[in-house]
């Protein structure tokens, strides 16, 4: 297994621009790929806002003109068989629609060289319910990034039982290079680490909230001051998004995750309080 | 009800000693009560160092010689009548066993002036489970502080259903006059708000290595990165004390908390690892 040089992500939504725009900021010609050319226009803004905020947060020390320096690296296109021609590592972020990845690895199998890894940044789905459509499942895993990549760095990286090792390291290898922290995850897990320690916390503080046990201010004020975190749960729910944590509860069969969505829904999302995207969730900003 | 102003605590153990030495730094005057002059004397001792420690970390911005002159606002007996005989609120931080907690509040409400608000400190118990034994329920409530009080200053504050709002209202004025953020609590609950928090995600850590996802330190690196939490769970485990973590994950039904449980014992408690402590753990100090 070769070291991976060049990398092709699929999808500039919110975690697609950023995992590419953090491989081209640290060195790495990417080539980032979206359905037709409008989609891509908003592509290039996002790519030029992040790298508005990696210059004026200073990311990695960056040197003056670094940040919009990596903007060169980085090359659009809406044909899927030029984006991968030359792809060591594709990075998969379409929207979490199980037919529609298994339609983009059928494809990708076709289109992309012997050589390529295929990754997926899916949250929600394990690799094992896509690897059987990547016709490469020995060069198939999952490495998930978490939002706002470059405070949060970390790249989870969670291969199937069919994840050739040396594939899996040279992913781990991978994430390195572009500036992450690798987070070598050993076994198949829904929610990988982060969201298997995160999703009960923010439940335990959801249902706190419901039983009518503290308010938030309180609950996030416990949380601060016992364990020294910069953040309570209900201010990680405003940052995460009250729509991304109505999706969730509501999709959860359990009474307490249902009553909980209902909240949500009713107090906030049906008001337009999103969290700190739109200036107000549980908190204002 | 008058404004708190003199305290007494019983049990001078860890969290006993703190929340009377606290308290007495904060300019009341605090009797200590214990069992026998023996144990009196390693209570003198904890006091002794407690004053160490908060000259040391200048808690407070405490002016020279603030945590020696707290000292003399102790006073250390082994006298229940005498050490309840005018005291405004009893704290009560004995050993967590129920009888022994029950028969303490039988013997204090007959011993206590009618004016005495009763206060348990227990973690595991509720006020509910006791307040039958205080003669007075509607003047008792709980008042549970976290370990290492001058860092982690929280006093979670929790009525039953009989306590007098009143009541309630003064032991919050008291915590904040202690120099504590008070934490207030509308709803009896099982391990109050912090507790009810720190399990689920202890748990989860727990799961995460006993299934072989990863290992601690894979684990606590992707807490405290995607957080910004000086700490992950297992270094928390180890702070909290392995032999503690042994005692709730034994005592749990849950099929996983006793395979951790029995993980604990075999890798660290057996080899005396008991965390922090002893100087190792998940982690070496």
């Amino acid at each position: 297994m070769a070291q991976i040089k060049t990398l092709t992500v699929l999808g500039t939504g919110v975690l697609g621009s950023q995992i590419a725009y953090q491989a081209a900021f640290s060195g790495f010609e990417v080539t980032a790929y979206d359905v037709d050319d409008q989609v891509l226009e908003q592509a290039r803004a996002r790519f030029a806002r992040l790298a508005g905020i990696y210059q004026a947060e200073k990311v990695s020390d960056a040197a003056e003109g670094k940040a919009e320096a990596a903007l060169k690296n980085l090359r659009l296109t809406a044909d899927l068989a030029d984006a991968v021609a030359d792809a060591d590592l594709v990075i998969e972020a379409v929207p979490e629609l199980l037919e529609l990845k298994r339609d983009v690895y059928r494809r990708l199998g076709e289109l992309a060289p012997a050589k390529t890894v295929f990754a997926t940044n899916s949250s929600t789905l394990l690799p094992s319910d896509l690897k059987d459509f990547t016709g490469r499942p020995d060069r198939f895993l999952a490495i998930h990034y978490a939002n706002n990549i470059w405070v949060q760095n970390i790249a989870e990286v969670m291969g199937t039982a069919d994840t050739d090792p040396a594939v899996y390291d040279a992913v781990v290898e991978f994430a390195r290079n572009s500036g992450l922290e690798p987070i070598e995850i050993k076994k198949e897990k829904a929610g990988y680490v982060l969201n298997s320690l995160l999703v009960p916390l923010l439940n335990a503080a959801a249902g706190l909230l419901l039983q009518g046990v503290a308010d938030p201010q309180t609950i996030d004020k416990t949380w601060r001051i016992a364990t020294g975190a910069p953040s309570g749960p209900f201010q990680i729910f405003d940052v995460v998004g009250l729509t991304t944590a109505y999706n969730i509860a509501s999709a959860s069969p359990d009474a307490g995750s249902q009553a909980f969505a209902q909240h949500l829904k009713e107090n906030y999302i049906d008001q337009g309080k999103l969290g700190v995207a739109t200036g107000e969730g549980f908190y204002k900003y």
